[in-house]
């Protein structure tokens, strides 16, 4: 079943200890929407300037992602710049130029309104409510944010939570959220807030996940090399909202594939830092994922 | 069957946000001890001076734990002192007073040689060499090391792990002593080292395995509250060796009791943190232990 995503179109400037890349795709929905796109259609919603190239959204196109709610608009692209620490993991951002996103708008297209899946990536909550206004009764949303949101428009995010169903977070923004140091606590705490299930995510450490089953711990894939690890909570939101619309989950479900959603979206997660912007992603293959998967079973088989 | 540990029995005085608690009894071997008695006997192999309380080697004691190969000397008991961050995690060494323990020699009492477990925890490398000397072909040795014998004491440190069957170091213990940044070629570098087997700890993340047969995560038991780590790792090694000594492993067996080892050290490690000092893992039942590997079981299930 489909997905519509809202989020970041970008472009980034990348520095690690070896290279620097400049103005590479990149942006919330397209590491998304690229990797969602692996299990099922994905709508995407988003604005670029005119300086954004053909080659960008043909290369979302040609992925099967439908880009008609991705506006161009006169000013410039989106731009993060950010560089890595030695452990590439730890970052500085170096520059955040909104450019077009800086009065983003979402606009649904026409049709788009009966979308069943809708992944809310890190955009001003006021934005993310109002793209869930524009949504008629969608089967499952899952949000992700970040510490600026928590901190400066808390009562905004309160606000949309209480109509989503899995928030995801990194453990530093589960922590800020709930105010709360343990992150079984945290995710109580968050649940009470409305989502009926919290995925904290750990980068290198794995992700946890959290429903009114249990607990799921998910480890990392241990990768031989980081190249550039820019975009895999993105992509790892959309292995893990790509299956549940493909496997047409709903919120009242059990825990079941929601738990293998968490094993999906880690394989296709684990890929994205083996290469710079959305090339490890774009070049994925189910048979990829699929190998993946079967490491991550059996890292977790004791 | 039978467990020989060698390591420090000290006395720890340790800070935290809410509390200060002197001297307290700690050490590599009473933790370790303390924990590995649940599963089988153990002979603890240590020194402790004048200061030394008669009711703490009375607990030990009355644990099973085998004290006749601790030496009671004229001087200080090995006494460190640390405070805690506030995330209980990171921490700060205010003093360490090596007293009796300076000098420390090894010295195994009759009939301790066929011992056929071995835990040789946190000392110098040539004295954890002297003991393997000591011992006659022991079914199964395991060395645990830290960063000041990894950066001063390379030369030494190589020539036991020649002889070690399982190395049980932390994440950055593991990169340190390998030069590799990633976990995976980091175990593979210390396998060509000599042990068959690596275990990387995470604390609160985890512990990674690495053997023959593929890598194991174990993730940790999510605590509600932490009032004292000090001696988490240790405890793990307690329940990790124990268990292989009741199921009486061999070093040229399979993974499979090795992989469970892991579960059973991790149980019994994530109930060192819920107060200070041994209390805990003194306290411990096996039913205690076998609730917390219900959970892990369950947070490891897909």
């Amino acid at each position: 079943m489909c997905i519509l995503v809202v989020g970041s179109v970008a472009y980034d400037t990348v520095e690690t200890v070896h290279e620097r890349r400049e103005r590479q795709l990149g942006g919330s929905a397209s590491f998304f929407s690229l990797a969602a796109a692996l299990y099922a259609p994905v709508r995407a919603v988003g604005v670029v300037g005119d300086d954004f190239r053909q080659e960008d959204l043909d290369l979302l196109a040609a992925h099967g992602v439908d880009i008609a709610g991705i506006e161009r608009r006169s000013g410039s692209t989106f731009h993060w710049s950010g560089r890595y620490h030695d452990d590439m993991i730890e970052r500085d951002t170096l520059a955040t130029e909104l450019g077009v996103f800086a009065d983003f708008r979402p606009q649904l297209p026409a049709g788009w309104a009966d979308t069943p899946y809708v992944l809310l990536a890190n955009i001003h909550p006021d934005l993310q409510f109002d793209v869930l206004e524009a949504v008629a009764d969608p089967k499952l949303v899952v949000l992700d944010t970040m510490n600026l949101w928590i901190k400066t428009t808390r009562a905004s995010l309160e606000r949309v939570l209480r109509r989503v169903d899995v928030l995801l977070v990194n453990d530093s923004e589960a922590r800020l959220l709930s105010g709360m140091t343990g992150l079984a606590a945290a995710a109580d705490a968050i649940m009470a807030m409305g989502p009926k299930r919290v995925v904290i995510k750990k980068g290198e450490h794995g992700a946890l996940f959290f429903g009114p089953e249990g607990v799921l711990a998910v480890p990392a894939v241990l990768l031989s090399e980081v190249v550039d690890p820019t975009g895999a909570g993105d992509s790892f939101a959309g292995g893990f909202l790509g299956h549940l619309a493909r496997v047409a989950a709903h919120r009242d479900d059990g825990d079941a594939e929601f738990r293998e959603a968490m094993i999906q979206g880690t394989a296709v997660a684990s890929h994205c830092p083996e290469d710079f912007s959305v090339a490890p992603i774009a070049d994925l293959t189910s048979e990829d994922v699929a190998q993946r998967v079967a490491w991550l079973r059996a890292m977790m088989t004791p």
